[in-house]
């Protein structure tokens, strides 16, 4: 049980000693629920459900950003989808059209199932440990938020009735990126017994195959080909290369073995394949244990060779360090973060825990990408073909901007390493500057699907407020010079000359797609616009303050000041009679959606016809309510209220990326209990697979709405021009909440409760903060602030049949 | 040369012997250019130009409507597209879509080349005559306009010096629509010669197929599967079946011979093969004389052995009727066409000849379909897959309303056979009542890219104006009773639930896609408004008049009081400022395109994506000009004049179906000489390959609007609610025309010089007109009166590389 207030004591949790024995799932823990125990800092699963398997892959995943592995068994089956990622390894595909266009993408690029580095198989005398035969007496697994490590004990009788304990230790390391270990023990019970072990690199798993798509399914169909095997004592080495995307990938593994007694091992490698097997006869009371450490290198330009030696270079540093230092460092790596980013509440222990796994895998995702992107599900699944959208930027980077800024930084150094593809697109397409990819894994347009890719231009302007958002956040000098300068430029004269002045001087922004799917190439979309003349005036302070980097991009004082007329004469549609901005020109007068007929039709996308959907006032996900969040300095209160009232109720939130956005919305106009309603169906998203797709990956921006509806939301802490400001308040279901930020130099704390907020800063210089529009400096000392109170306000109605997700045991 | 007055007395054409004699090729013509002989009556080509092979198997394809053959040379080869076509006769092929979406088409249909009946080989001694060897001596092809038939005289030479003339003939029957028959002679020149002939039936013939598209070539290659082959006598019969779309074809030929002498015959049928062999030693001075009949039938439901004995007994009739009696027929056919539908020009014998060459074959394309589709290509080539578009309705069945009325009455109700396909799809697509597709063979929704297809309503409305149209210009009252009421009613039923009043009590119609190509998926559109008030108004006078049929419809008083709200209070967009009506809403705000830019870089969908023509004042294709045309009792001429000012200089005419509008309406508001070039643009479209692909088939759509652009547009016929009046007034290159009309019982032909016009009524009850806007009753009397002269307008700019095309030996 969390203890409240103990954000204001406690600073690491560096006891790693209760992490050392590999069978230290906790007993149960509050009403387990959805099959999960309530935990606040592990997600434990027990028991064997067979139904879950593909769900549970997805949760219990392990990433550092680089590596991705799913959640499968060490046995490797039973198994959804065996999943291996390394981000940026992609195969590409061709993109059929029945109709091609101009600038129409020809081929597109997905992830692949990389060499499988986690399946140690294990033969029981001559049975195959399989846990869809036998008894499964005792089965849990757990992921531990502070260890890092996803640790698995099971006691299962085999068919002839031979019982072995099996605990495992798997991670991902965050400080050795191209490092997994796996800690594999394994206990005969009441009766000594011959074991076989065999330690796999596993290349081209079968997979099961998208029976929509044969291109797809051909490109993901055996992807790799054995470019060189080689083994010798206890390691072995695979490397292959695609088919048609050019890229080469090595997995190297090596082991230590604990063996009672003598044990005969061999190993091979081959093809596909390579095996050590360790056959021993281990006494009862004895443990095998073996440990496995594999490493992961590619590369679209270094030789087979040279990856070869990368790997196993890096193995021999893994084996050196060893497993205990390893998950040593993993632990300390955790403790830093949750130190950062931590959030703690007081009043629903189920959703502390859920908070605290998105959080987990927020960082997984974007921990040690290292100029690699953060795809829209991490490395925890194929799907969207493991795909970065504008999620990263406009979900992922706000929490991780404040929590592990080094990371949002390297993202956004991805950002920039695409330019080039971005301005090459951008000048097939006929325009300026550079046009960033609707959906890609290394920067080249994947959409084939124009109306909401290449029309869905707010991307590239997402990026650039996620570039200024940074720069004010963190003072990354060198990073403004050596990439955001340019990013912000570059993007800046896109929307310079996408857009045109109309006759009266307007500013107009036409033919684009918003962040709602279900309303695509319309006139000046508010979200598009006021993202765009952010974009714009951002540039120009860049361009002000790095005059040398501007000079050098060809930067005139005209340019600057036709991008700052953009943007002071931005058209933002206004209903003037229904007193509330329209989505986009004209949206408000737009037929009213039958929400009676389509009760039951959700996703409506898969029992409507996009033509009808954009052609009525029905919304997808917020876009004119995340408009007033993000660009809030832009709306009166009055607005936004307005605007909440008016779209809330024509959202459907077909879209993980929506009630995250709202929830924000709704906690700033005074919906509290609405707003913690909408939080917790973010939150929720994964954990209870509301969208019925878990299995093949995580929501990571639905996750990392944690982190936003916690700060931005319940905190009100909003960060415009680099001016932090907090106007906390919670819902009545909680009692307390605290987070945890860093701004600039600065670590902060805030901890609220239903009467106060207090501040506290836990190291770095003197910052200047508000708290419901009263600024203070926070120094050494912490300062404690009343909050004003507000009569309850009554929300609007949510869509027939799309009431905010309640959890089935939980009281609203 | 054409007596320019000649139509006030000249009936029919009726002397035929002049058509008798196969070599009946006119000496060289006025000036020959582009190949052609410029010759009123008839197109000849002279000489061998394998570069034009394509071209000419396009202009000189034979068509009754129900079957049509492409201009191929008997021998087979050389050759681009062999191509045998059936109305109606398609596979199926996989649509394939990079992201799909709900509701698009999972397959499409495609025309197929069926069984080719024109191959009759020709073996010279013991080598093959191919043009492609020996020496051609004279070589001539002429499309003859008032026989029918496409007739050939070739003098060959083979390499080893042996000298044929072949002359041939051949047609497909407008009267027996089921049957093709070809004369083939062949005289040896300066010795006797042993000659051999091979007639097949030949299914399967390779084809070049598309290279970017797999699942396209897969439908198209070797389409058809074998179910019989028979031969017996001189006769043969194939029937085959098509693979996915469970059609089936039967082709049977018999043939009659005259022969100096003795000659072996043998007759083979087989799988894809049937041939009847002929080889005999011929005389030098004599000839050896084929004539081959060929019979087709398809069917989705009947047997194989039903379609042959259908295909059979129709052989049967036509040998019975023999070659000189099918002839005879087949010009009495076109001697009534011509009464009805003739028009002559004086001062552009060249454009004399391309009018009747598209009158020719817009008649070719829907004469005798009964119940089929007039394709936008008709049966001349495998362009558009084959697929039906608005075009028929709203370009081609209002030259056929006029002239063979029969047949766009046919045409209308094979759209009231696919009445319950578009019912479904309406109800697949969430709407009430009928949508139409965008592109179909049978019915179903053929278009891959919805922006452009299901977005696309207007056709439904097209459609419904047809049905309209037709019923006033004939008073159809069997058709009405059986086809036009359902299908106005269905289609009324469509608008008036996909439309709504908005809060001011204005009927919008959103997320359309109107004519123009180059905006899309927008509010408004003008024409699209238009002629759903025009189909809202039909269906409530087509239910007044046919209360039953209507009560067997269950339409109720309250549905047609809505009806007519909504066409009352249609939304027509209107720029106060800029004083012009706006294409779509918001139209005239949109970015200015870059002309100087996009010069020569035409088509501009093949050179720029959608997303960024969609969203700037650049259009494909006559839009609102169009409709100040078809709608043009919504339009003061002030409007008139301002919409085509403003709206011309921003049209590309990229698609064929603009010139033609533009030159009603160009005439319309004065621009005389402008409108004339534009009408040569229209009607040399095919002639001079303006879009660079005749070979794929003709624009018959193109082809029509030589018509329109005589009538409506130097004519200035209108018809609003079946008041037909005139407005006639020549352009400067012209001295006189022409042109006749059917208007329910009544013929008249106009006849328009510089100064008056003279109105003559052929036969039938008198008919009130009127002429420049002055009523009279047109009875046996002749009615001439004077034109009223307008002072020469200035018309406004072309976009810069957009000017109309001007024939290079032609002085404006």
């Amino acid at each position: 049980m969390v203890d409240p207030h103990s954000e204001l004591t406690h600073t690491t949790h560096g006891d790693t000693s209760s992490h050392a024995d590999l069978t230290n799932i906790p007993a149960h823990g509050l009403h387990p629920v959805h099959g999960f125990d309530v935990n606040p800092w592990q997600l434990c699963w027990r028991g064997m459900d067979i139904d879950m398997i593909g769900r549970t892959e997805s949760l219990f995943a392990l990433s550092n950003g680089h590596i991705g592995l799913r959640g499968t068994f060490e046995e490797g089956e039973p198994v959804e989808q065996p999943g291996t990622y390394l981000n940026g390894f992609y195969e590409l595909r061709g993109l059929p059209y029945a109709e091609s266009g101009y600038g129409y993408p020809e081929s597109g690029q997905t992830v692949v199932n990389v060499t499988d580095g986690k399946v140690i198989r294990l033969l029981v005398e001559d049975e195959p440990m399989d846990l869809r035969y036998g008894r499964t007496v005792d089965h849990a697994r757990c992921l531990d938020f502070r260890t890092g490590t996803l640790r698995r004990s099971t006691l299962w009788t085999s068919p002839t009735g031979r019982t072995v304990r099996i605990n495992s230790e798997r991670l991902v390391s965050f400080t050795k990126r191209t490092i997994v270990a796996t800690r594999y023990e394994v206990e005969p019970i009441g009766e000594d017994m011959k074991l076989v072990l065999q330690s796999d690199l596993l290349a081209n798993e079968p997979l099961p195959l998208p029976d929509n798509d044969p291109r797809l399914a051909a490109a993901l169909d055996s992807p790799l080909v054995s470019a060189l095997a080689d083994c010798d004592g206890n390691s072995a080495v695979l490397v292959h290369h695609t088919k048609r995307s050019g890229l080469t990938v090595a997995a190297a593994m090596n082991h230590e073995l604990e063996v009672p007694g003598n044990a005969d091992t061999s190993i091979r490698a081959d093809g596909d394949l390579a095996r050590l097997t360790v056959a021993a006869t281990v006494p009862q009371g004895s443990k095998l244990v073996l440990t496995k450490f594999v490493a992961y290198g590619w590369s679209a330009r270094r030789s087979v060779p040279a990856l070869r030696s990368q790997v196993e270079a890096a193995l021999a540093m893994a084996a050196e360090t060893g497993w205990d230092a390893l998950k040593a460092e993993q632990i300390e790596f955790l403790d830093e973060f949750w130190r950062d980013a931590d959030i703690e509440i007081d009043g629903d222990p189920e959703l502390q825990q859920a908070i605290r796994f998105s959080l987990f895998h927020v960082l997984q995702a974007g921990a040690r990408g290292q100029s690699r992107s953060i795809p829209a599900k991490g490395l925890t699944g194929p799907g969207y073909d493991g795909h970065t959208f504008w999620d990263t930027e406009s979900f992922v980077l706000p929490m991780l901007t404040y929590t592990v800024p080094g990371a949002a930084g390297e993202e956004l150094r991805w950002r920039h390493n695409t330019l080039d593809k971005a301005k090459a697109r951008a000048a097939e397409l006929g325009q300026q500057g550079a046009m960033f990819p609707w959906r890609t894994i290394d920067g080249d347009e994947c959409s084939g699907y124009w109306p909401a890719g290449t029309a869905g231009v707010h991307v590239s302007a997402d990026i650039a407020n996620a570039v200024g958002r940074y720069l004010r956040a963190t003072n990354d000098e060198a990073f403004e010079v050596e990439c955001g300068v340019e990013l912000l430029v570059e993007i800046a004269r896109f929307f310079a000359g996408f857009g045109h002045h109309d006759r009266n001087g307007k500013f107009r922004i036409d033919g684009v797609t918003g962040p709602d799917e279900y309303t695509a190439v319309i006139n000046n979309n508010v979200f598009t616009n006021l993202a765009a003349a952010q974009a714009l005036r951002d540039a120009v302070t860049a361009v002000h303050r790095q005059p040398a980097v501007a000079r050098e991009l060809g930067v005139s004082p005209e340019e600057t000041t036709y991008w700052a007329t953009c943007a002071d004469n931005m058209t933002i549609p206004y209903d003037e009679e229904a007193g509330v901005h329209q989505q986009c020109e004209a949206f408000t007068l737009l037929d009213e959606w039958d929400f009676e007929a389509s009760r039951g039709r959700y996703p409506l996308l898969l029992n409507y016809p996009y033509f009808d959907l954009y052609r009525k006032q029905v919304v997808k996900q917020a876009d004119l309510v995340f408009a007033t969040y993000l660009f809030g300095d832009q709306f009166t209160p009055e607005e936004k209220r307005a605007a909440f009232d008016y779209y809330y109720p024509i959202t459907v939130r077909d879209s993980s990326l929506s009630a995250c956005c709202e929830a924000v919305a709704a906690a700033e106009v005074g919906y509290l209990d609405l707003a913690y309603e909408l939080m917790c169906e973010s939150v929720f998203t994964d954990l209870h697979d509301l969208h019925n797709n878990v299995s093949s990956g995580l929501h990571i921006a639905a996750l990392a709405g944690a982190w936003t509806d916690c700060v931005a939301g319940f905190g009100g802490m909003r960060d415009f021009g680099g001016n932090i400001t907090f106007a906390p308040r919670l819902p009545s279901r909680l009692n307390y909440m605290s987070f945890r930020m860093i701004v600039r130099e600065s670590r902060i704390v805030v901890a609220i409760d239903r009467d106060t907020a207090t501040y506290r800063l836990l190291d770095g210089p003197p910052i200047e903060l508000a708290h419901h529009g009263t600024r203070f400096i926070l120094s050494d000392k912490p300062v404690t602030e009343p909050i004003p109170q507000i009569v309850d306000q009554v929300p609007p109605p949510t869509p027939e049949g799309c009431e905010p997700y309640r959890r089935p045991h939980v009281t609203p």
